[in-house]
């Protein structure tokens, strides 16, 4: 997946569940309904949300909630997506735990030869990932092992950082659910093979969803990332409702960087209908309108060095200002 | 490994070979010389580098010396080094691969039933990246299908863009060597899973290593990247030789953040000697001059929000400001 697992929550949407409607898969909804949808083989919990009540936006249960001896929690980065991307100690976690909690589309990529060894696997399609992290650590207060997928990294846009706000709001600690990290390849790497060596040098990850960093904090870092020579990667650059954010990313790079900068576009990474194009930053505003830009989008823009040779984009280490090869 | 292979070409000081010494597993030699010592269990090459003549610094060979059609060349990121770390498609492609290249160190950490099946294995322990990769080019254009490695991921301080560079100046292309990049799990994140969750949102990567970038660049990058909010990867902190350069990271960050903000610290990550210590913005100065930092060290630079929590580093996703969990 080409958004380490942000499309999920980065939404501006919120469902009756209290997350954020997860539009990944699906149409956007612009009038922001949406049903929870969660599946599971054996459970009793919904979409593990706390229920339609004055306090819906408070955690559910809490670590006094439990009587069992609490089972491990661990984050688990998928990478790109394909079991191919995933490491071995990626495959190890997920086939040691026993249930498996994940945003559907992720859980429907694992092979079988993983889900089968899983007592539950807990996915949900719509929901977003407050509460379906809430619920990994319920069941893991519950005593069981349990990993909690997404894509990418998970400290990248993603379930990391999430995961122990959550852990301490229950009253619960890390230490005592012996949490975890598991990483994975960003998509920034992902995307990246995947048109050469756009990055190289020092870079610069920076999402344009506005959802939880306000729009002014990103302009101000694009701003400086494009100042500086960084290569950046763009995070979430365009959905229906946030237009305006890509147009202004891409006013902001083209006043700091050449309108013939190099840029990669990665397109669904990972999926049956992935392209990847090497564009101009000026070209970026038009491509907003086309299918190549959208939710599952990754940008990769080059810095001053950065040149297209042979249909890869290069951005040289520096060496050949050293020595002559 | 924690610096993404770049240690072993971010020295000042040069070899005979015309490549930068490597320093990375042996004391570093103050009066920059160096033996090249390659190993190859069958080869003619020696370290593959240019022969010591007045052309000492050009290219060795171009593609007009070669008869046969070419093999493939393919950029594999091994990750952090161990084999867990490692992607299924990672182990693929060494796996399909007749000569795997490398640093002496990485090639050690690949299990044998890789090794056993490639033809030659070339691995170099002193002479640096640039020798090494046009060995692995002049290889494949010779017919054979080469993997070169490197440790973490192709696009991060690594092989990537310098590959693609030294195919171009033997008047090859990177299509006929149907050149392709095996991305890998960076070191900012395989050190960032050891702290918990300590980079989540927009972050940056920044060498110290002044060896291709010079340091006022370096210095204006650390500016921006502290004073915009972005948690920040350092690579290649401390060496010997740019104790300075240490010395002005740590003075640049404290200007822009809280002295207090957590630093995650992961020395030599993924070997026997690993250490991950979660230590103040204050502390680093001093912490130069210890074991910890050396340039097997990663530091993550947390943000003005990220706090440390049961031993770990947390920055938030920013849904405590939206839902009470």
């Amino acid at each position: 997946m080409s958004t380490d697992d942000t499309t999920d929550a980065s939404t501006d949407t919120e469902s009756k569940c209290g997350a954020s409607t997860s539009t990944e898969t699906s149409a956007e909804t612009d009038d922001g309904s949406s049903k929870c949808g969660a599946s599971s083989s054996s459970s009793s919990s919904g979409c593990g949300a706390s229920t339609d009540d004055a306090d819906e936006e408070e955690v559910g249960a809490t670590v006094d909630d439990f009587d069992a001896d609490p089972g491990q929690l661990v984050a688990v980065g998928l990478g790109p997506g394909q079991p191919e991307g995933m490491t071995a100690r990626a495959k190890a976690a997920l086939s040691d735990a026993e249930h498996i909690v994940g945003y559907t589309t992720y859980v429907d990529l694992l092979p079988d030869d993983i889900t089968e060894r899983a007592d539950d696997i807990y996915d949900t399609p719509m929901c977003g990932e407050v509460s379906r992290t809430e619920e990994a650590i319920d069941r893991a207060l519950a005593g069981n092992d349990v990993a909690i997928i997404g894509s990418g990294d998970p400290n990248v846009y993603a379930l990391a950082g999430l995961a122990l706000e959550i852990v301490e709001s229950k009253g619960a600690t890390a230490s005592m659910l012996d949490f975890d990290v598991v990483p994975g390849v960003p998509a920034a790497q992902s995307c990246a093979a995947r048109v050469g060596a756009p990055l190289v040098n020092d870079t610069v990850s920076i999402s344009l969803s506005d959802h939880l960093t306000d729009m002014p904090t990103i302009e101000s870092r694009l701003h400086a990332a494009a100042k500086e020579g960084f290569t950046i990667t763009i995070y979430n650059p365009w959905s229906r409702k946030r237009r305006e954010n890509y147009e202004k990313c891409c006013e902001i790079l083209l006043e700091h960087r050449d309108p013939e900068t190099p840029v990669g576009v990665v397109h669904a990474a990972g999926r049956e209908d992935e392209r990847a194009e090497i564009v101009e930053l000026q070209d970026l505003p038009e491509l907003g309108e086309t299918d190549l830009v959208d939710m599952t989008t990754t940008l990769l823009v080059g810095n001053e060095d950065t040149y297209v040779w042979d249909g890869r984009m290069v951005t040289p280490r520096g060496y050949e200002t050293k020595y002559d090869y």
